[in-house]
């Protein structure tokens, strides 16, 4: 079965044809033109449409498109996405049905690296799991006995919001201390600077006095592989921050398989090991059986792979 | 339809014959014995069922049985209950079946309050909502489109052991700084206490000075009714606490309906307004519409009425 996924980012909207058991035949990008404003955007993913449809050898059963912004339930409606001028509120599945002919849902990024996950990636191992996504923000997925759980109004799963410290510092939320604040790729610099500047000694501080601002997680687990103790230190900091974000999951949901992607997890055992450390001192006991962090190497295949699962997920199949 | 709900304690069992429209028609007690072991307690309850079976005037459909210890997916199998001498793991649902003939289920009480919250209570006005019950301890039981959402092995909403403050105080539990930690009956008690001990001159401190762990959270509301600004005080830190764990439970699972009961939450408006304050305040914006907080005044019936719903929930009627 055949179906087209969609990325539709600030920058570029990524397109891929997506079989259902191959997986993805087929990407190409093309710019967004986002400054053009909304109808224009809206044509630009319509012409990516045509474009995956033109190398498909048979019927395209649907659409998925990643979209950021908040989401309708009903998977249709895509409002206040930021970085797109002049969008406030857009039903984007039904105008895009119309101008292709094609069947169209659309989802955040995190819930589709989540059904990616579960359908072509490490995810398939497991009913029910957890996706952490780990990058500029800290996004969340929950795939719960193989469908996404979408909450009551189609907003579960803001895992990065989730507090861990209700004094700790804040994040581009109104979620002071939430997980995001302590591992959002520029929060998490950003903490790691105010550690650094203290140790003028330390080769990190040499490397990044002049502009503390270019420093970045991957910085951290460069010099931890050197043998920095310090960046070892901030990354085991953040890690069991994570651990503690964990908990909070698992004690809410009983799902107890936690799969990582995005730039940061890259940071791996530096930080996933103390997450689970934490984790497994914190979380009551029964529900540390089974429990489990898992590495998703899809890396952003993920996410288009789960839009084209999209149109799938949603007639059950 | 007749069904029979069982409460499991450590000092009584409790039973009720349970009408699906009227509610609770006939409820009893009778002594638990839990100190002449497992079987023992397991003839108590038979006896129970049939007290209440002798009672109905028509046939049983079933039996639900709420108790404390790890309940197993199926809702038949019972480990490590608290207080329960000998009792390691147990099929209670099977034993029951075979000395009463009835169809029997198991769950924890604070899934049973929901449950009769959502068919009986407050919780009837909403298809999906969040349970929290203060008590000695929290818990926390989560209806999601009119069903027990269990995770994927029955232990979903352990709500009490949700952390707030990665290095809070402690519980009963390995979850430092978990919402249990400051809302806990006796957690909350000794938190307070603390603070008291400092202010000699409050009538607090009078009170309680030669024997502070008498000091409960009602005293706390009894004096704030009073006038009493340090009693206020306590029970508004305590508030805002539980706001940030409510601000965790939404982020995941977004839904917004927070039912509250228990015997903490008579506390009623001293804690629960600085809760939905600072969970307002904590939020991602789209999530606070909506966002609401609802006092549960079935009180202890509700898990009764809960236990009655169990073997109808099974069979989704």
């Amino acid at each position: 079965m055949l179906t087209i996924g969609i990325d539709l980012g600030g920058t570029n909207i990524k397109g891929g044809l997506v079989h259902d058991t191959k997986g993805l035949l087929h990407t190409f990008s093309i710019s967004t033109e986002a400054e053009k404003g909304k109808d224009h955007v809206i044509d630009r993913v319509a012409m990516a449409i045509r474009m995956a449809e033109r190398k498909a050898d048979g019927e395209i059963f649907g659409v998925g498109i990643g979209s950021p912004g908040v989401i309708s339930l009903d998977r249709t409606t895509v409002s206040n996405p930021p970085n797109f001028p002049g969008w406030i509120q857009e039903n984007l599945a039904e105008k895009l049905n119309q101008k292709t002919g094609l069947n169209c849902f659309v989802d955040n990024d995190a819930n589709l690296m989540a059904l990616g996950s579960s359908r072509f990636g490490a995810g398939k191992a497991f009913d029910s799991f957890i996706m952490v996504t780990l990058g500029t923000g800290v996004g969340g997925g929950i795939i719960f006995q193989r469908k996404l759980f979408r909450g009551a109004t189609g907003g579960a799963a803001e895992l990065g919001h989730v507090i861990v410290d209700s004094d700790g510092p804040n994040s581009n939320s109104p979620t002071k201390g939430g997980i995001e604040a302590y591992l959002g790729q520029r929060f998490m610099s950003a903490l790691a600077w105010a550690e650094i500047k203290k140790r003028p000694d330390n080769p990190l501080y040499k490397q990044f006095a002049k502009n503390p601002a270019a420093l970045e997680p991957v910085h951290l687990v460069n010099e931890a592989d050197i043998g920095n103790a310090l960046a070892t230190e901030l990354l085991r900091k953040s890690g069991e921050k994570l651990g503690i974000a964990l908990v909070n999951y698992i004690h809410v949901l009983d799902i107890r398989k936690i799969l990582v992607s995005g730039g940061v997890s890259r940071a791996g055992d530096y930080i996933l090991r103390p997450a689970r450390e934490t984790a497994m001192k914190r979380l009551l006991e029964p529900y540390r059986y089974d429990f489990e962090i898992i590495y998703e190497s899809l890396g952003n295949d993920a996410a288009l792979l789960g839009a084209g699962c999209l149109p799938l997920e949603h007639q059950n199949i």
